[in-house]
């Protein structure tokens, strides 16, 4: 069994930014040098979702203001909120009520995307990009990409 | 390490199918001869969907309400939509008004399923089916289902 | 390749309830004796996900109440509901309406969660917990802990 892994730092510009993360994953799994198997593509963080979509702006601003509409930033109390004020022990980038973000983040449920390699080929379809979603605000970041196969 | 990839083409009929591809995926399962390992069901569209659930009618009726309350195909603008008509180099079936398909597809974030396989049994629940979900209307797909064991 | 699993029986005691299965997860990945690989934690239940977020109450009373909002128990019709009263050969169990659990869990599409093992640690971020969600009411279930790897 082959087994590559990498870790990427970034640092996302703003809140809601959608980091397109495919050139990093095409060229992992060239490094990997792995026939068959998959790549995972895997956030370690509670406020971040890995998407799979079409690169397209038009679209991208669509899904944020959809999050926007279904879990808002503002107008809407989240008790998460009160604990970040309370809590010891965070980093300054914690230090902030982002109740909003944890809740799009649960709701989409993606902390990571499977996709097969077949024959030395990522099978990322025609207009499939993958994608690190920051739902917080701007904050150093690591996206994990991990490549299983033969 | 055992690996085996089959592309299964379908058509879908109409806008929000729920495509049942259980007896595809056991089939596969079976071809690919593991004893231990998992099976990756996969979407190579930026407008589908992969969903595990029950196979009960009023069940796909209820989710297809849901996605269409949250994310409705009329009376909601999507920026999405300018786009498609700008762009060059599409395919006939790319050439229509799609956002809310991509709105929906980014709020399931559900491009695969993967199925834990233990002595040679697929580990669905005794209620699990796997969908392919048709968040566009009637196009023509690919679900790819990827075994990796030994 | 090594492969390890194993299955958690749990009785949720509540509906909306996240049980913490981290402490199993670590716990397992240990017992496999993984040096790389990856953990696949499953749901084989058509009305539970694995949601992987911070384990702090406010964000699980926000989450829940996010679901609510969005797929509400009462004041919304679901056709789910009509189909388990006629079906036949249920568990007791099964004997409710629960097609707002079975919208929910559409919703959430996340039957499972993949996790990274590099250099025999898990590689989950310092917040994140792996939680069995509960979308119906109290009920026995499983989880299902798969480690694959070398």
């Amino acid at each position: 069994m082959i087994h590559h892994f990498e870790n990427h730092d970034l640092v996302t510009e703003h809140g809601s930014q959608l980091v397109d993360v495919t050139g990093e994953l095409f060229a992992a799994v060239e490094r990997a040098d792995v026939t068959n198997g998959m790549a995972l593509v895997y956030s370690p963080h509670t406020t971040c979702a890995i998407v799979i979509n079409e690169h397209e702006s038009g679209f991208i601003d669509d899904f944020n203001e959809l999050l926007s509409d279904l879990a808002p930033e503002a107008d809407r109390y989240y008790r998460h909120d009160d604990m970040d004020i309370r809590t010891e022990g965070l980093d300054d980038d914690d230090l902030h009520p982002n109740g909003w973000s944890h809740a799009r983040a649960g709701l989409l449920s993606s902390s990571s995307q499977s996709i097969p390699i077949v024959d030395r080929k990522l099978m990322l379809g025609r207009w499939q990009r993958v994608f690190f979603c920051e739902l917080d605000r701007s904050r150093s970041r690591k996206v994990f990409i991990q490549v299983i196969g033969e």
